[in-house]
C-alpha cells in the first residue's frame, strides 16, 4: 500500500513538475514541438522517400522517353475499350462480357510489339482451344448423368496438371507460357462454369468476341503509336555492346600502360571509369538478349528486318560478345598487379599491346558499324588481318624479351625477372586470347549478315575493287 | 498459239506417261504408296515431334519431382475451387462471382511458396485499394451529372499512367509488379463497370470474398503439401554453385597439368567435361538468385531460415562467386595454349599450381558445407591460411625461375623461354587472382553466417580450443 501511494505521489508530483515547466515556457511550447518533431518525421521519411521514389521515376523517364510513351498507350486503349461501356449499341451487342475486353487490354499490353503481339495469339488460340474443349466435355458430363461432377473434376485435374507440366518444358515455355496458363484458366471457367450457366455456347462466343475485342485494340494502338519493336531493341543493343566493349578495351589498356605518368583529374576519372565498366553490362545482357529474340520473331516486318530476320543468331553472337566480356573482366587482374610492374617493362610490350588492343578494337567499332548501317563491312578482311599481325608482332615482342636468369644477375643489360613481367604476361595473354575471340565474334556477325541478306558495303563497289587479299592468317 | 498447243501436248503425253506406268503396277500401288508416304509423313514429322517432346517432359520430372508435385498442387487447388460451383450453399453465398475464385487460384499458383505468397499478397492489397478508389472515383462521377463519362474516361487514364509507370522502377517492379497489373485491372473494372452495374459496392464486396477464397486455397496448398521454399532452393542453388565451382578449378588444374601422359578414356573424358563445365552454370545463375532472394523475402520462417533471414546476402556472394567463374573461363585459354607449353614449364611450376589449386578448392568445398550445415566454420581461417602460403610459395617458384634469354641458348643447364612460359603464367596468375577472389567469397559467406546467426561448429568447443592463431595474410 505504501508503495502505491509513494507511486501516487511520484506521479502527482511529475505531474505538477510538468505543469510547472508548461507554465515557465510560452503556451504553444509543447504541441508546437509535438507538431514540429511529426513535421520532421512526416518530411524526412515519407515525404524524402516519396520525392526519391519520384526522382528515381523521373530520371527512367528521361532516360527513355519511349517508357512514358508505352505508358501513355495503356491508357489510350484502356480509354478506347471503356467506350463499349459507354455507348448503348455496343454495351447491348456483349453485355456483362464487355469486361473481358477491358481484362485483355490491361493484360496483354506490353510495353514492345513483340510481346503483345505473342500475348494475343496466345490468349486468342488458348481461349478458342481451351474453350471448344470445355463445352465438349460439358457435353460428355451431361449425357453420364449422375457421374456430371466427377467427368468434371477428374478433366479439370487432369489437363491443368497437364498444361502446368508443359509450362516447364523450355522450348515451349519460351513461346507458349501465357497461352497454357490462359488454357488452364478458359478451361476450367467454361467446364465447372457449365454446370450453372445454361447457355453456355453463347457466352463462350460473346467471352471470344471481347476477347478479339480487345486483342485488337492493342494490336491496333502498339503498331501503330509509335510502335516499339522489340526485334529494333534487340539490334540496337547488340550494336550498343559492341561499342561498349570497344570502349572498354580501349580504356583498359590504355589505363593499364599510362597510369603513372598522367595526373589523375576528377571528372576525367569518372567518365573513363564509366567507360572502363562498359563490359558490364555486355556480361549481364544475355537475358535481356534472350528475351527479345524470343519475343522479335512475333513480330512483322519493319524497318530493316524480315518477318524471318534471323534474330536466334543475335543471341549466338551475344554469347561471343559475352565471352569477349570475360576477357575484359580478367584484365582488371593486371589493373590490380600495377604496382608490381616496373615502367621498363611496360614500355617494352606497351607499343605492341596498344597496337593490338587498338585493331581489336577498330574491329569492334567496325561491327557497330556493320550492324548501324546493316551493310556488310569491305575493310573487315584487312582489319582482321591487321589484328593477327599484330598478334604476331607481340609473339616476337615476347620472344625477344630480354629476362634475368637467376645466374645473370650481375650482368650489366636492361633485363627484367619473370616475376615483375608475370602482369604483362597475362595482359599479353589476355589481349592475344581477346583477338581470338573477336575472331569468331566476327564470323558470328557475318554469318547473321549472310542469313540476313545485309547489302553489300557500297564503298567496296565505288573504290578499290583489286585491292590485295590478304594472306590467311596463321 | 503454237507453244500452247506444244504445252498442251506435253502435258497430255505426261498424263498419258502417268496412266501407262500406273497401270504397270500392281493396282493397289499408287494408293498403297500414298498411304505409305502419308504414314511415313506422320511418323517422322508429327509423331517423332510428339515422341522427342515427350522424352523431354518425361526426363524434366525425372531429374526434379517436385515439378510433379507442383502441377498436382495444381490439379488439387483448382479441384478444391470448384467445389464452389458444385455446392449449391456456397454457390448461392457469391454467385457467379465464384469465377474469381477460379481466376485467382490459376494466375497466382506459383511453383514455391514466396512467389505464391507475393502474388495473393498484391492481389488482395492492390483489389482492394483499387476497388475503393474506383468506388470513390465512381461516387464523383455520378455527383458531376453530365461530365460522369469524361470524368471517369479521365480518372482512368490518369492512374493507368501512373501505374504502368511505376512497373518500370526497379525498386518497386521486383516487389509489386502484379499489383500494378491488378490495380490497373480493377480499378477499371469497377471504375467503368460501375457505369452499367447497380449495385456496385455489393459486387465489390463479392469479389473480394471471392478473392479471398481463392488466395487462402492457394497459400493452404502451397504451404501444407510438400511445400517448395524458394529460399531453400536459393540456399541449396548456392552450395551447388560452390562445390561446382571446386570441382572445375580442380578439373581445370589437373586436365592441363596431366593431359599428355595419361591416355584418355571416352567415358571418363564425358564425366570431367561436365565437372569442367561447371562454373558456366555459376556464370548463368545471376537471374535466378536474383529472382529468388526477391521471393524468398516473402516467405516465412521454415527449416533453419527465419522470416528476416538475410537473403540478399546470398546475392552478393553469388557475385563473388561469379567474379571466381570468370577466372575459371579464362583458365580455359591455359588449356587451349596447351600444345604451346613443353613439360618441363609444366613440371616446373605443376607441384605450386596443384597445391594452390587444391588449397582453393578446398575453401570452396568447407564454403558449402558450411551452407549446407548451417554452420560457421572452425577450420576456415586454417584454410585461408593455408592458401595464403601457398600464393606465397607460387611467386617464389615464379623468382627462381630459370628463364632463357637470348644471349644464353647455349647454355648447358634446363632453361624455358619466355615464349614458353606465357601460358603457364597466365595459368599462376589466373591462380593467385582466384585466391583473391575467394577470399573476398569467404567474407561474404562470413557475413552472411553472422547476419543468420549461424551455430558455431562443434568441433570447435569440443576439439582444439587452444590452436595458435595463423599468422596475418600478407
Amino acid at each position: 500500500m505504501a508503495s502505491k501511494e509513494e507511486s501516487g505521489k511520484l506521479e502527482w508530483r511529475i505531474s505538477v513538475d510538468n505543469g510547472t515547466t508548461e507554465i515557465l515556457v510560452p503556451k504553444s511550447g509543447p504541441s508546437k514541438r509535438i507538431f514540429l518533431w511529426l513535421k520532421g518525421l512526416v518530411m524526412n521519411v515519407i515525404v524524402e522517400r516519396i520525392a526519391k521514389f519520384m526522382r528515381n521515376a523521373w530520371r527512367i523517364g528521361a532516360d527513355d522517353p519511349a517508357k512514358v510513351v508505352h505508358c501513355l498507350k495503356v491508357g489510350l486503349a484502356l480509354s478506347l475499350v471503356s467506350i463499349f461501356y459507354y455507348m448503348r449499341p455496343l454495351y447491348d451487342g456483349v453485355g456483362g462480357n464487355a469486361m473481358w475486353a477491358i481484362m485483355t487490354v490491361v493484360v496483354v499490353f506490353e510495353s514492345n510489339v513483340g510481346a503483345t503481339f505473342s500475348k494475343c495469339v496466345n490468349r486468342v488460340v488458348a481461349t478458342i482451344l481451351a474453350g471448344s474443349l470445355g463445352i465438349a466435355v460439358h457435353w460428355v458430363a451431361t449425357q453420364s448423368g449422375k457421374a456430371e461432377i466427377f467427368v468434371i473434376g477428374c478433366s479439370v485435374f487432369l489437363f491443368a496438371f497437364a498444361a502446368t507440366y508443359s509450362r516447364f518444358v523450355p522450348s515451349f515455355k519460351a513461346r507458349f507460357d501465357y497461352g497454357a496458363m490462359i488454357f488452364i484458366l478458359t478451361f476450367s471457367l467454361v467446364s465447372v462454369g457449365g454446370y450453372r450457366v445454361d447457355k453456355l455456347v453463347d457466352m463462350a462466343q460473346q467471352r471470344v468476341s471481347t476477347i478479339a475485342i480487345g486483342t485488337s485494340i492493342c494490336i491496333f494502338i502498339t503498331v501503330f503509336f509509335c510502335p516499339i519493336w522489340a526485334g529494333t531493341q534487340l539490334h540496337r543493343l547488340v550494336q550498343r555492346n559492341f561499342v561498349k566493349l570497344a570502349d572498354s578495351l580501349d580504356g583498359c589498356v590504355a589505363e593499364y600502360l599510362k597510369k603513372k605518368d598522367v595526373e589523375k583529374n576528377g571528372i576525367e576519372d569518372e567518365e573513363t571509369n564509366m567507360k572502363l565498366q562498359g563490359f558490364k553490362c555486355v556480361l549481364n545482357s544475355k537475358g535481356t538478349e534472350e528475351s527479345m529474340a524470343n519475343l522479335a520473331r512475333w513480330e512483322p516486318a519493319h524497318g530493316s528486318f524480315n518477318f524471318r530476320h534471323p534474330w536466334q543468331q543475335y543471341v549466338k553472337i551475344g554469347a561471343a560478345m559475352r565471352r569477349c566480356a570475360y576477357c575484359l573482366e580478367n584484365l582488371s587482374i593486371c589493373m590490380n598487379y600495377e604496382a608490381e610492374a616496373p615502367d621498363q617493362v611496360k614500355n617494352h610490350f606497351g607499343e605492341a599491346c596498344l597496337k593490338l588492343s587498338s585493331a581489336s578494337s577498330k574491329i569492334l567499332r567496325e561491327l557497330a558499324d556493320m550492324m548501324n548501317n546493316t551493310r556488310k563491312s569491305s575493310k573487315m578482311d584487312f582489319l582482321v588481318f591487321d589484328m593477327n599481325s599484330a598478334v604476331q608482332e607481340l609473339q616476337e615482342t615476347l620472344k625477344t624479351v630480354p629476362v634475368r636468369t637467376n645466374n645473370a644477375k650481375e650482368d650489366g643489360t636492361m633485363t627484367m625477372s619473370l616475376h615483375e613481367v608475370l602482369p604483362v604476361a597475362t595482359l599479353v595473354s589476355l589481349l592475344i586470347e581477346n583477338a581470338a575471340r573477336i575472331q569468331t565474334t566476327v564470323e558470328a556477325v557475318d554469318e547473321l549478315a549472310n542469313l540476313a541478306d545485309f547489302k553489300q558495303d557500297s564503298k567496296k563497289k565505288t573504290g578499290d575493287t583489286n585491292v590485295k587479299q590478304p594472306p590467311l592468317s596463321s
